[in-house]
């Protein structure tokens, strides 16, 4: 496997190279709001922890662990890995934790250590007999250590074409094995300099009864390792009983000493190799008979800590530093690791791991060097780098100051406020940051609010999402063979594209509702202003809407009072027309205007809309309201949360003005004060459940509208006069069929439960 | 019935009184090319005669009858009328066409007339039983006199408006009754002003044997009337034995006067009374019983020749006429109709039909009065009235100058020409137009031509079709229970929304047919230039495209050859980026593209495209050969032909220039010279049909790329090397599937048949 850099350049494959699949895993403890290691059941709302793909347990029931699925992108991963810790601590019990650290919070004795139960299967007993030998062998506390597992493979054309053009003389099979057990070499060799980077423990709690003796100090209930890097990866941390002999020089080599292990009885597995670099193969169970017949597929790093740092357990860099040291790994001249090297990567872990602070200064160097010719390497590969380079450069930097490692920062402040104060109030941070947003989706949130709520439904699920098109908000939800295009949350294969078509048309619309017996506003439909003219002594001693076909957001709309003039009818007959050359004119209805959201053919929500309003306490001036209700988490600006901040612009102290108020007008306890004439969320307004206040009457109305233009996702606008009375065709009437309802708004009201539309969305498309 | 004119007023309801539902119907003979009746069958291609709902035979078999579907506004049962009479026209025998006059052709001897032949059910055995009873009362020879039938009813808005504000006191019933009987009284006393107006026949053949002797004029083989305004209204064309009195002031007189003939044997039943204006029933074959239980539900004026000098047989604005003349017979105050009056209009009709250009004084006195108090209604109707006073006024003018008649404008034809010789040309041409713009709709040719065509194939199918919104093309199709909503052809209820927005998406459509095996070009999908600028290296070897994701038309498109530079490339990013935050590289690849239009799943059609160019005849030169090209009837402007008119512009002379050649070369025999490098039809690019030439392998493949995304409807577009060669992922390539593929390209080709395609979307429907 020599000169492959230069086969790489000369193949023009830099851009493949960078390339890749990543797949991350996480464990955190749960805990209580004390710090004390949970003793409930793994929540309910995750699902069944068996089956579930992304959340499950590991060797605890307090143990959750999150995978995320095989991402193309280092981003992809991190977003995921982000929003299903989110989606975890949203559906953890009540008062309880993710808990921000590799090493355990407080703990209990041996015996109150719960082992996961995954029920009664014969998969669910090996599962459980598995950990109970574990915990037999290393001490349930011991098992209680937390990590982030780092996978990722090359990808596959990158593979094929250098092996195509290079080093044909080979097997795809040996080469591909070749080419990974290169790069698991020279990471082994360079733990340590993982270990020094992203290393982000150097204490436990007393309660932890494998505490070193070496480089500890004790300071109230607290173990301290002052200069350590990370204490999990230490000799005492989480390790086989012995440091076995395993070769990474040839597959064959590497099979035949894990066996060797086996059959003489010191491993059960090679899941029980608890090496820091793994490789592996996806299928069962990464057997040693799966790996010899189809090869490696990819490799696992698995001496990353928690990193309480970061709300994540790890920074999105990180990701990127990792996945640079992968690629100089493969691109370094072929190096071996024999007995003698792997002692050697050994005790440089075993240095960096007690004492990183005060790194060898050949260890400093090497790693210096090894920056170094990765940025020149890089250079040669890459148009355009930058992103990269920082990333070296910030590592260089840790690497001639260790003031600026992770570790450092962690343990001055374990120093100061204690190991279990300083980690449970990261923990409970995180979970005040994480539910006062917990409407969107992480590395999202340019999506519609409709599909970041839509796609965490789906993970929550466990089911496969990818985002074919952000700009589009357009995504596919897969599960097994059953795959499902979706756009803008809910246009989606439940309705046809003729149907889709109608809705996108109101005067079509109206004609479709009227054929099926629906009441709609009397009025009538015109495609030239001459006949809509010859219209107006029909309409004059009436209040009419004059509204184009096609538009919305009101535009072009003019409502009349009854007694209009022919020219106020001629004005608004050419505004409508200017916007569409077909034009509305209906009978306006009095009442209020509710929005009937329907999903697979039934009222999913119901919702109010007001005009953006403060309600008085008798002391806080208007301003004052405003300010104080503009605090919501909930809103924000342009779109991207549930609702909007309150203006109080010129247009709305006009409002104030017209009705004798000012800015400064103290509202008595009680007292609503209206802000604006429109009722749009964009402007302010408030949206209020009325999901099970209104009468059934208009909820089958609803549901027949949707039915007749053939619809199974719809938003359904009706006036309705009184909710409390059954419905009629003189009190009541369907406005308009909106063919791609928000489905946020029934999600995070401003008054109102969460409706979990999104859910209702995957439930109605079969998932 | 008293002071109808001022509640209309007082209620503002002159625009509902201007409202109302149209139906036509029309007959024709079908002649051979001398102008003698055909003797062959009804054309198969027409449909069942005895189940179409448009398209049938009155009393013979070469006696075609058109019967619009009833039509909300005049100028959709006009448009609907043209269609019907061209799509009869197109599918009629290759050597017949159909007669344009009221009268007669060049007919045989009696026994030699085909009556109707509807099959062996019982309700064909009774239709023609019922004909040869009438074949036998009053000769086959007077059976085949044609004429225009003009059905109305008021709008049922109107109506009820007009009864619950001012008539309440009687029932609807009655109320409804009275109405129409006004209106059949005051028009059967002003027969004589329509025969007068609308007369346009003067003559027959001298094989007819029912020429009146009365007026008569023989010339060579023709019976010619000299002041006649129509032969078919007089006392010697389509009438009852006798002049019946049948009373019109109750629907109970009504009924029992034509009972009383019926039972006394004089009449066979309602429908054998061919009275001028009938009063009619929708049920039941219009039973005495159905009007009697129902009412009245429309009137039928049948007074209305066949007007020669009309494609269709009678102006648009002849429509208007009878409408407004409908309208004062309603205003007009309440009149009687007794045996005096009955009397009076029958000999009034009689002066008319004859002499009708000698009108006498006091019937020309009263036809202005009429229309001139016609004229002050309009004006307290309606705020604008100006395309009914234009008609109103031009009524005046031919009442006040018998010279502007349509009767003396075919008098005068025939005189010179001869009765046949004049209809015979005219039917010829007639053909003649309506087949060389058979692919268009008329009336609606601001629909896109593959709207049109999937109407025309509709109503010869006998379905239902609403157009809901023209400027969208968006129609409806119904037949019994079953209605489809159709966009733009091919924007069906037979694709969901899903797969319709996963086509409208070039990298999704991309990533779906990947993930099916299906071959599309090898490359690469960017949301940021950083990143495509990284993948310069991989490409630069490589002939390439770079796209926008979902722009058409070529726009944002950048084709590089193998080797180009960095500059190049960036460049080429920056266009692409400019329109569409997502772009798309792909290895180019060399081939001829094919566009492969799938409906209901199976290849309907298969198109090439080819650059606007000229075949040489080694006499013509380039811009002669273009002027001939551009003859075709085919080629128009603005896609409302199937083909554009090439252009010999700036762009064009430059291209042959630059081959060294100019516009005055003159091409040698069977050289084809192009004139532009894009094939686009727009630009004057020629379709060729291939669906029969190319290999099953490539159609096979479409319809795999059409399924992968699910797709019923879809035009896959497909590059290939060699149309004879089996299809491998070598030889072709897919490069785009459009989700709103044109059907007129497949119907109209340039060179190639009509493949029907807008037949196949409706059957593909389930029609």
């Amino acid at each position: 496997m020599k000169y492959i850099l230069d086969a790489i350049i000369e193949n023009n494959l830099g851009f493949e190279l960078l390339q890749g699949t990543w797949g991350l895993e996480k464990e955190n403890l749960r805990v209580d709001d004390k710090g004390n290691l949970a003793l409930t059941s793994h929540p309910e709302n995750l699902g069944d922890k068996i089956s579930h793909p992304y959340i499950t347990t590991d060797f605890s029931e307090s143990q959750i662990e999150i995978i995320t699925p095989p991402s193309k992108s280092i981003d992809d991963a991190y977003n995921m890995l982000v929003n299903l810790n989110d989606i975890v601590t949203e559906n953890i019990h009540d008062n309880e934790f993710l808990w921000p650290s590799s090493m355990p919070s407080i703990i209990p004795t041996h015996d109150k250590i719960p082992i996961a139960n995954y029920g009664t299967s014969p998969k669910a007993i090996e599962k459980m007999e598995y950990r109970e030998y574990i915990a037999e062998k290393y001490g349930k506390h011991k098992q209680l250590i937390c990590g982030i597992h780092y996978n990722f493979s090359f990808n596959s054309d990158f593979l094929e074409k250098l092996h195509k053009t290079c080093y044909s003389e080979m097997s795809f099979y040996d080469f591909k094995n070749s080419i990974y057990l290169t790069v698991s070499r020279n990471l082994l060799k360079h733990q340590w300099l993982l270990t020094y980077l992203l290393g982000a423990n150097v204490a436990t709690h007393s309660s932890y009864k494998h505490c070193c003796d070496k480089h500890r100090e004790d300071r109230n209930e607290d173990c301290i390792f002052k200069d350590a890097c990370s204490y999990r990866n230490s000799i005492c941390g989480y390790r086989n009983k012995e440091d076995f002999r395993v070769s990474f020089d040839s597959l064959r080599e590497y099979i035949d000493d894990l066996n060797k292990l086996i059959s003489e009885g010191f491993l059960k597995g090679v899941k029980e190799y608890y090496s820091p670099v793994r490789i592996k193969n996806s299928k069962d169970d990464n057997s040693l008979t799966a790996i010899e017949h189809d090869g490696i597929e990819y490799i696992e790093l698995r001496m990353i800590d928690l990193n309480p740092l970061s709300q994540t357990g790890i920074f999105r860099e990180d990701l990127y530093l990792v996945h640079l040291i992968i690629l100089a790994s493969l691109l370094k001249p072929c190096s071996s690791y024999n007995q003698q090297d792997q002692a050697e990567a050994i005790e440089n872990q075993n240095i960096v791991s007690f004492t990183g602070h005060k790194l060898p200064e050949n260890l400093r160097e090497e790693g210096v060097t090894f920056f170094n010719k990765l940025n020149e390497l890089l250079d040669k590969l890459l148009v355009n780098n930058d992103k990269y380079k920082q990333i070296i450069n910030a590592a260089i930097e840790k690497l001639k100051n260790s003031s600026r490692l992770y570790s450092q920062r962690v343990y001055q402040d374990v120093y100061k406020d204690g190991y279990i104060n300083y980690h449970l109030s990261i923990a409970k941070q995180n979970k005040k940051n994480i539910l006062s947003s917990s409407f969107s989706l992480k590395g999202y949130e340019d999506l519609e609010l409709s599909t970041q709520i839509l796609i965490k439904e789906a993970l929550l699920l466990g089911l496969k999402v990818e985002i074919l098109d952000i700009k589009e908000n357009f995504i596919s939800i897969k599960k097994g063979d059953k795959i499902e295009y979706i756009k803008q949350a809910t246009k989606t294969s439940l309705d046809s594209y003729s149907t889709a078509l109608v809705m996108e048309n109101k005067a079509i619309t109206k004609k479709v509702l009227l054929e099926n017996s629906i009441s709609v506003p009397p009025g009538d439909i015109f495609t030239n202003k001459q006949d809509a003219l010859n219209s107006y002594f029909r309409f004059k001693d009436k209040k009419i809407v004059i509204k184009p076909n096609n538009t919305n957001f009101g535009i072009g709309i003019t409502i009349l009072d009854s007694g209009f003039s022919l020219d106020e009818f001629t004005k608004g007959l050419d505004l409508a027309f200017e916007n569409d050359g077909t034009v509305l004119i209906e009978l306006f209805f009095k009442g209020d205007e509710y929005r009937f959201t329907i999903i697979g053919g039934k009222v999913a929500g119901i919702l109010r809309r007001v005009p953006a309003n403060v309600i008085g306490d008798g002391k806080l001036s208007i301003s004052q309201l405003v300010e104080n209700k503009n605090r919501n988490p909930l809103r924000g600006k342009g779109y991207k949360k549930p609702l909007e901040i309150i203006k109080l612009g010129p247009e709305e102290i006009f409002y104030l003005k017209m009705r004798g108020k000012t800015e400064d007008y103290i509202p008595k306890e009680g007292e609503t004060v209206y802000l604006r004439e429109n009722s749009n969320i964009s402007t302010g307004g408030d949206s209020i459940d009325f999901t099970d206040l209104i009468d059934s009457s208009y909820k089958i109305e609803a549901e027949r509208a949707a039915k007749a233009v053939g619809a199974n996702i719809t938003g359904v606008d009706m006036m309705i006069q009184d909710i409390n009375t059954k419905r009629s065709d003189e009190n009541s009437t369907i406005i308009e069929l909106n063919f791609n309802p928000a489905i946020h708004i029934h999600c995070y009201p401003f008054k109102g439960e969460n409706r979990r539309l999104g859910l209702k969305v995957l439930k109605a498309l079969g998932f």
